[in-house]
């Protein structure tokens, strides 16, 4: 297995020349879905897939998938894809997305350079707006291409000046045709970084996915009176910021004890606080709170938005605040397939390296995909575990490394 | 004494008309200092007390004094002031501010129509930019005029496109001469809505202050670090909303403790709260609260403060979580003097009416002024306790009622 550390290396920085930013530390780029600078990256990636002998295709929603398949392997097999995605947040990390898509074609590259012959085809896949920052809601792509989200409903969303992703798509020309289906494919790999630091912390290269955790988010509203700060008296107050951090104090704690109670894969965050009128002197009248809760395990999401639901309520009882509870996003807990997972730690076996077994904390689109076809997700090191920041930053070696499994995974999987 | 409901009225009701808005229910107005509706408000008000026979004197900071000097008063004698403002809030009432200086006017046409003859001079008096919306701090035209703050420096102060108070003055041809100085008037009325429900509860028409609450303002910051609300485990977070939610309750208990030991009128209040990044799948990295404490008595504020100080340390070392507790604004307690409550309580005494006696939880021009002559406050009752609103309201005839009591104090302090 011949994979390149310094050919991986040199499409990774090219793609991060693309929507660059100036950042005090580290390399930041700004690649939101159907911008000038995601055209530059898509452009650059249909390249560097071409030059590989690769056969480019483009959905209707501007999912990439570029299929080798070599005369080894039977044209009507069902491939084995393997990507990410290359949009970003504002002012993202340059591996983020990136690491899993060049990987997998770097994987690619090193499986046909060793002479190695698939019995199926193999797709390097790059999804449309994963992180959701520009149309909302994430992981789009995939969850059209795993028919979640239907083309039409897709094209129609719109970014905050109201330009829809059919318009952005069709003006950097990557609005294709058809609709890529992950149904057909025998199975999945996808290589993110980790955004954590369980794998620093161990020292360990590599982290194999047993399960990404269900997401739920949610908005608690809380509505109480604005009054004078001054005037109205501590007894005769509905005070909503008051209300709110009670709230988030108790969400806090069910977070922690369900963490305790399992394997510390629940989390339950307050992670957005609006309040209103916002001026010091006055008694807050209203409070929004974002609410995100997230675990491996369905049973401990419902115990802790149940818990959350019933503790808001007695609050506003208790102070006179109305209040309501609002589901935004249910994602279920997605459990890789075991074949993907022992294709992994085959890899690692093969590589010499050791692999850590754990769960993604942040959804991916190896999330959706796992809805219809075998999926798996292999992590890289994450320095200090930031991501979404200049400062996200993956040792070009453990890049490679990662890179290598990756290889061995498809070989494997390819060859079933 | 012939205070006229009609003529209060009317006066009240045409300055109502500047910068007046539409307000679905209630009638409202935004009368923002140095603007084209403060010059329309401040021209009416002029007009209408040259009408009188008053003689008017504009200061170097636009303050507005306008002089009672009959026969029978002593023209070297400290006058009697009585008076208040014109600005508004943005979308404010149309009592808060001109009930004071518009029944101080009514109060002197009622003596001087009656037949009353003063031993001093009695002076109308309408104070620049008392809510402080424009050009910020508040109570700024008396705190020039109680030498709290410089002419120069006041007139320098801008608002937030970069106009100062003294070039807003000049465009609406109120920046006068010299500087009113109230602590050579003998002593200072101010009329004003109660904005609280205790006068309406009661069934009372007149409130006499016996102190107006000191204020201090604060910011607590509190920095821990935003991560990833999926991939961060709760025993790893350092979450800065979190802290401040804990801080937020404390500071509520130590409010509500120190009201229940003393008479109900400490109060304690977080009303501003900013979250970053506040997003929901963030945990938050920051957070900056504006804490408002206020209390009749500076050692209850002083207790309350240190007791937010120590609380927000202990649970900044609690929760790794770094903080800060930054003081903005110290206003002390301002008792009214016992003149001036005795002047209201045989007015009121006079009118027939009850008076009750009670705190001001809200800051007022007469705050400054009793730092540096006898202050009194009577406040007439609002509507639901609601101002700063379209739906401030105080009844016609409770207007009138105050203003009589105001009328006949003005009498006795003027023939002391």
């Amino acid at each position: 297995m011949d994979v390149s550390q310094q050919r991986l290396r040199t499409d990774l920085e090219t793609n991060a020349t693309f929507g660059a930013i100036d950042a005090e530390t580290g390399r930041g780029r700004t690649v939101l879905a159907g911008t000038e600078a995601n055209r530059a990256a898509r452009d650059r990636f249909v390249e560097r897939c071409e030059e590989a002998g690769l056969s480019v295709d483009v959905d209707a929603v501007g999912n990439i998938a570029a299929a080798w398949t070599p005369a080894s392997a039977d044209v009507d097999a069902a491939p084995v894809a393997a990507g990410s995605h290359l949009d970003s947040v504002p002012e993202g990390g340059i591996f983020d997305g990136p690491l899993g898509t060049y990987g997998a074609l770097e994987a690619v590259r090193a499986l046909r350079d060793g002479g190695f012959e698939p019995d199926r085809p193999i797709a390097v896949v790059c999804f449309t707006e994963e992180e959701g920052t520009r149309f909302g809601g994430g992981m789009l792509g995939s969850a059209v291409a795993t028919g979640h989200r239907s083309v039409d409903d897709a094209l129609a969303l719109t970014d905050g000046e109201g330009t829809s992703l059919g318009d952005a798509l069709e003006s950097i020309g990557y609005r294709g045709e058809g609709r890529l289906d992950a149904s057909a494919w025998d199975s999945f790999l996808e290589l993110h970084v980790e955004q954590d630091t369980r794998l620093e912390s161990a020292g360990v290269p590599v982290g194999v996915v047993t399960t990404i955790t269900g997401i739920s988010q949610s908005t608690a509203r809380l509505v109480g009176e604005a009054n004078h700060a001054g005037a109205t008296p501590m007894d005769e107050r509905r005070d909503a910021l008051a209300a709110a951090s009670e709230f988030v104090l108790e969400l806090e704690r069910a977070g922690r004890e369900r963490a305790l109670a399992g394997e510390n894969t629940a989390v339950a965050t307050v992670g957005g606080c609006d309040v209103r009128p916002n001026a010091t002197n006055v008694v807050p009248g209203a409070a929004e709170l974002g609410v995100d809760v997230r675990d491996v395990e369905h049973e401990t999401m419902t115990a802790i938005l149940e818990r959350a639901e019933r503790c808001l309520e007695r609050i506003g009882d208790e102070r006179g605040v109305e209040t309501s509870f609002a589901r935004a996003l249910a994602l279920e807990p997605a459990p890789m397939s075991d074949r993907c997972r022992r294709a992994f730690e085959s890899g690692a076996a093969d590589a010499g390296v050791e692999a850590a077994s754990m769960h993604s904390g942040a959804a991916h689109d190896a999330m959706r995909v796992s809805r219809v076809t075998d999926a798996g997700m292999l992590f890289a090191p994450s320095r200090d575990g930031i991501s979404h920041n200049p400062r996200e930053w993956t040792d070009w070696e453990d890049c490679a490394t990662a890179t290598r499994v990756l290889a061995v995974a498809l070989a494997q999987l390819s060859s079933e």
